[in-house]
């Protein structure tokens, strides 16, 4: 029987992280990557398949990344975890032997029990080539989408599928706006504005009931009772954590039913670490459950998991949420609370917005408005989270919004953090939005608060 | 006579702040800023007027932002400070009362003493009108362009001159590469790469000697004893704070020759305050004297300024120096200290670096490699500095390790920062460039020092 020190299962975001970051900390460790897909995608430009990048192939991660770091891979099947016993089976017929094993399973697409829900015609967004296949070539023959749930998926993949050309393209979102659960709803309205520019229509405070045809789907029935044609349907609702292999090893789960892990990425098994998807989350904010699946959340996980295979050296302070993305060419970006979410945990809070072009002066050319909004618990005016959206360069803006809420930094330490400025890069430095906005909030701030009196 | 609440002399990057701030601050209070310039010239901008903006008017600070925040203003110049009496005299013959003065009058260009630099033809970058205007006429009519200093100035204005058309344009610099004092040599050499590639003429490691010609400079002495020929002459070589009012009043000055200021902005006499390039520094790093001048700092210092005209609100933990620019079509930002700058304040380092294209996978398009080094204190692996080349979005990137700087991060901390990623946007967050570089750093260390022994 073959041994390694390390053994992930899993080649996505998790899984390779975890490998690479066991490599770096533990250079004399033998490691081996167990998955199951031969190609492995990557996570995150899924949407773009279908219009920008014109296909899988072009969507893969490269396996020269686990050839640098010296990690084996098997491309196999796990269909058993034996932590007794310290080894792993597989569909091949192997049995390996490990001293940690890291289980980065990722997640698998919702899919609702709605009548009909069977029929062809109907696709969840699975990280499978042949299966993204099949819908790419569905989506070249249809004429009428409809896409359940205006989350990222769903208005990423809008957008990419209108670049096939003549498409009808609905969205159907049970909630008031779209992306509600990322943004405000300023934010929303933009987001909504941008896609309904590319004659996307969205049907916002709606429910699919089911869906009618013979094999193949023809109709959509939904809650107000209203029928709509369709060829393709796609449903991006979510995803829930892939834990089969875990809870048949006898590892427990926790309550939004991931594989439970503690601070330091291990399970109920201490030999055993999960990270990504399939693992259980707390939120940074006040340590209850919390159920974000994210490529950048399985990453973190991930260097957790791996740099204490063998000694603990790092912590997990739980889950902030760091979003981005790009409709038209106007980025919405977003880090940590919403206002609504922030009230939702109890916490009093203060606003302040600042909204700019990214260059100065703005004849410099080139420049585009960037609008950030900051979220500052109000007493202690501790941030709590931020929105960015605008020019391309909130990419990496929200990065810094992101370092600041991890180090719970205040309206004053961001207002007299140092930043760097250019004509051709930013926006002035007197009028660089993320200082100004948590300078705004300090002033709004004194209007507000019983707590606060104005000093002298 | 007329009284204020609060007078600002300077109307520039510090002064204004510093209005906008004790107005956020203090909503009740009268505030005036008094300048010398009917209009005022965006600092950062100034190199953009001979090429992309194409002349002055092009590059003003808009009087907008005082009267959106209900700030007077007078065009006149302070000729006097009376701290006993609390009024400033002015040339135009008024007296006018403060209960707080903030001082930001900025800096003027060094100008060294050489044989024949009071010749026509030779320029330094004054915040001055008429006197750009002046060089825009001379450079429109010149054949032979000699920059003297091969820092931000003159490396873009060396690059605005170049879209004049066929100019000869050479830069002599004393130190061995361009922007020596920001970079670490490889971000150096690969900015002289991007003006040699412009057929900017670049000598470096030469010293002017003299300038030679009649009333008008026709030639340029170096210390290698080469002559060059020359129409303009553009000295570029730094800046020295405008203390003479504040030395007048009595105030003191220190090590650096700013006007001296504890941590609160405040000068030695305790209503009055100085902010900006006038104001005298220390590093964030050590503590010790900082001669940097930036147009960031000048706002950071305005803000605590500002803020504790009336009360302690905030305090000045020292300059760490945030930078950014863009030659051709390359982002060259820097925060903190480089290899050099840390090792000559007696820092053991380990360096980090990690490059990747700006999206995922490459194939999106409009992507652009991003290149960043960490600089992290050997022992505790606190962040002390980060350099960032390559695409726009270095612009806000640099931003974020300025935050990590400023919350005196770890590079356990960075690598396990929650970033938000997206394909159109920024790398993978596999292959997230800040983060991978505090990985690396760490791998780096094991191999290092002796404090650090590899964990079994």
């Amino acid at each position: 029987m073959e041994k390694f020190d390390v053994v992930v299962i899993g080649g996505s975001a998790a899984g390779l992280t975890a490998a690479i970051t066991s490599r770096r900390h533990y250079p004399e460790k033998k490691v081996l990557v167990i998955r199951k897909e031969d190609q492995v995608l990557i996570p995150c430009g899924i949407p773009y398949i279908f219009g920008t990048l014109g296909g899988c192939q072009m969507n893969l991660i490269p396996d020269s990344a686990l050839e640098k770091n010296k990690i084996e891979w098997l491309v196999d099947e796990v269909t058993g975890i034996h932590p007794e016993k310290q080894t792993v089976t597989t569909a091949g017929g192997k049995e390996i032997g490990y001293e940690r094993l890291v289980i980065a399973t990722g997640s698998v697409p919702m899919v609702p029990p709605l009548p009909g829900v069977d029929k062809k015609g109907i696709y969840a967004i699975k990280k499978d080539i042949a299966h993204l296949e099949e819908l790419q070539a569905a989506l070249a023959k249809a004429s009428h989408l409809l896409i359940v749930g205006c989350g990222f998926i769903g208005v990423e993949l809008a957008e990419e599928c209108r670049k096939l050309g003549d498409l009808d393209i609905k969205i159907v979102e049970m909630l008031r706006h779209c992306l509600q659960l990322t943004y405000d709803v300023e934010f929303s309205v933009k987001a909504e504005d941008v896609l309904r520019a590319q004659n996307i229509e969205i049907l916002t405070g709606e429910k699919v009931e089911g869906f009618l045809g013979g094999k193949a789907v023809e109709k959509v029935r939904l809650a107000s009772g209203r029928d709509l044609d369709v060829d393709v349907v796609i449903m991006g609702i979510g995803a829930r954590a892939s834990t089969a292999l875990a809870v048949d090893a006898g590892l427990e789960t926790g309550p939004t039913r991931g594989i439970q892990v503690n601070r330091y990425m291990q399970t109920s098994a201490p030999h055993i670490f999960a990270c990504g998807d399939c693992a259980e989350k707390v939120s940074f904010f006040d340590g209850k459950p919390s159920a974000l699946k994210l490529a950048s959340i399985a990453t973190m996980e991930a260097r957790i998991a791996g740099s204490n295979l063998f000694g603990a050296r790092r912590a997990n302070m739980g889950v902030i949420g760091v979003y981005s993305t790009i409709l038209g060419d106007t980025a919405f970006c977003a880090a940590g609370l919403t206002e609504t979410g922030a009230k939702d945990k109890g916490f009093d809070i203060v606003v302040g917005e600042a909204e700019a072009v990214n260059r100065h002066p703005g004849s410099m050319g080139g420049g585009k408005l960037l609008k950030v909004k900051l979220i500052f618990e109000a007493g202690t005016r501790v941030l709590l989270g931020g929105q960015v959206s605008g020019a391309k360069s909130a990419g990496e803006l929200i990065n810094a919004i992101s370092a600041c809420i991890h180090q719970r930094m205040t309206a004053d330490d961001i207002a007299t953090f140092q930043t760097g400025t250019h004509p051709g890069l930013t926006a002035s430095p007197i009028a660089y939005q993320l200082v100004n906005a948590a300078e705004i909030a300090i002033a709004n701030s004194w209007k507000l608060s019983s707590r606060w009196k104005r000093p002298a």
